[in-house]
């Protein structure tokens, strides 16, 4: 098989604009990198094409393009890249489940694909992301969420939608709040609830917050003003998970 | 008071030098970044002195250098700094208390930094960082800190110096382990314990994990091969700190 050794060929081009969201967009496709997570995309049945190097040793049917790890470069942000990479199909919608997470204005990848993580961990089977959420298709959240957002729904959705949808549908809605809220341990939880996380910085906004039904917090050491916010809600998650 | 506005000043390339792990050791000093961090390093009595531009105007009683925001830059490795920076005297080692998490071969800065956030919020006393786990003094690992490093007990010592130390002391000590280990949630606690985290990948090494008086879990779905490391850490500390 021809093996493609300059950067500059249209097929390497026309990918490596996937690194960007607004081809991402266009193109409802999205780049995936290493084995696992080329694996996972497979076994979803979203895998479209792999692109990989020579000494690549990686079963995968797919269609192959082979290349030189220089070009392979041109596919990636890391800086030590995998030797293969997968190009995906976006992850359809399906309906919304009994255990709902939604992720209200948050901004950072690491925490973004670390919450969808946990969320499978602890059996939440949605996560509604708001408009202003860091981009589910964003290559470190990908890399973040270990191949789980292949593992549960996720809906793209304002979270004020989100909110109507589930309050006509009998949820019951939580947020954090340390004062006027309930110690997450004494919270019996009922089988249909979404949970509600915000910015990293600011939380929830507060019209947002305003409309749960229910406010509950995590309790610790007062010499701790905060957690993290993947930390907080994976602790959560876990709690309500389990109930 | 004069700016200094030359990056070649000699007491700035001096205190550059901090931003490097060998020349920390040796000066017995590190460096933090912004205003809640430098307030936190002299309400701990460790601050030594502040570096900060003209127009910042935080009010901290301590020897002030100021410099253009270009020279301060020299002094941190963020894009866009906080225009302060504190110089800051190592933490002292102080007794092992009864709720101690060892950390052996941790190696990204982001997940020590929050896990050291989650021990403050979840009680735990003392911190043991092993000889390969990632500095503590690295500026990242104070950023994710988010300042708690100021606020417990973080000793440094070989793995296996502190579990011989604290099984002479009768502390009893937990690590992970899913086959043969009990549901976290099932498990009484000793008032003295000590809980193993190990690395990222590969978890506590086995000659080490072989050493722990019981082994626990997280329960969760099957779909999920594991959490993240800070994740996994701080739901153990969560359900250690409050029994």
């Amino acid at each position: 098989m021809e093996v493609i050794t300059s950067k500059d060929n249209r097929k390497i081009k026309d990918l490596s604009k996937l690194l960007n969201k607004k081809y991402r967009d266009i193109e409802n496709k999205f780049l995936v990198e290493g084995f696992h997570l080329v694996e996972e995309a497979s076994k979803s049945n979203k895998l479209l094409e792999i692109i990989k190097t020579e000494d690549c040793e990686c079963a995968i049917d797919a269609p192959t393009t082979l290349v030189t790890y220089d070009v392979l470069k041109k596919l990636t942000n890391t800086m030590t890249p995998q030797k293969i990479i997968g190009v995906v199909s976006k992850l359809d919608e399906k309906e919304i489940g009994n255990k709902v997470l939604i992720v209200d204005e948050l901004q950072d990848p690491g925490n973004l694909g670390t919450i969808i993580r946990s969320s499978v961990a602890f059996n939440f089977d949605t996560i509604i992301l708001s408009e202003n959420t860091v981009d589910l298709y964003n290559d470190k959240v990908i890399r973040s969420s270990e191949g789980m957002l292949f593992k549960i729904n996720i809906i793209k959705k304002t979270t004020q939608e989100a909110i109507d949808y589930l309050k006509n549908k009998k949820y019951k809605i939580y947020g954090t709040k340390v004062d006027g809220g309930s110690n997450i341990k004494n919270i019996i939880f009922p089988n249909k609830l979404a949970f509600i996380i915000g910015n990293e910085g600011n939380g929830v906004r507060k019209e947002i917050l305003d409309q749960c039904d229910e406010y509950l917090y995590i309790p610790m050491n007062s010499d701790c003003e905060s957690l993290n916010a993947a930390i907080a809600t994976s602790i959560i998650l876990y709690e309500i998970g389990d109930k």
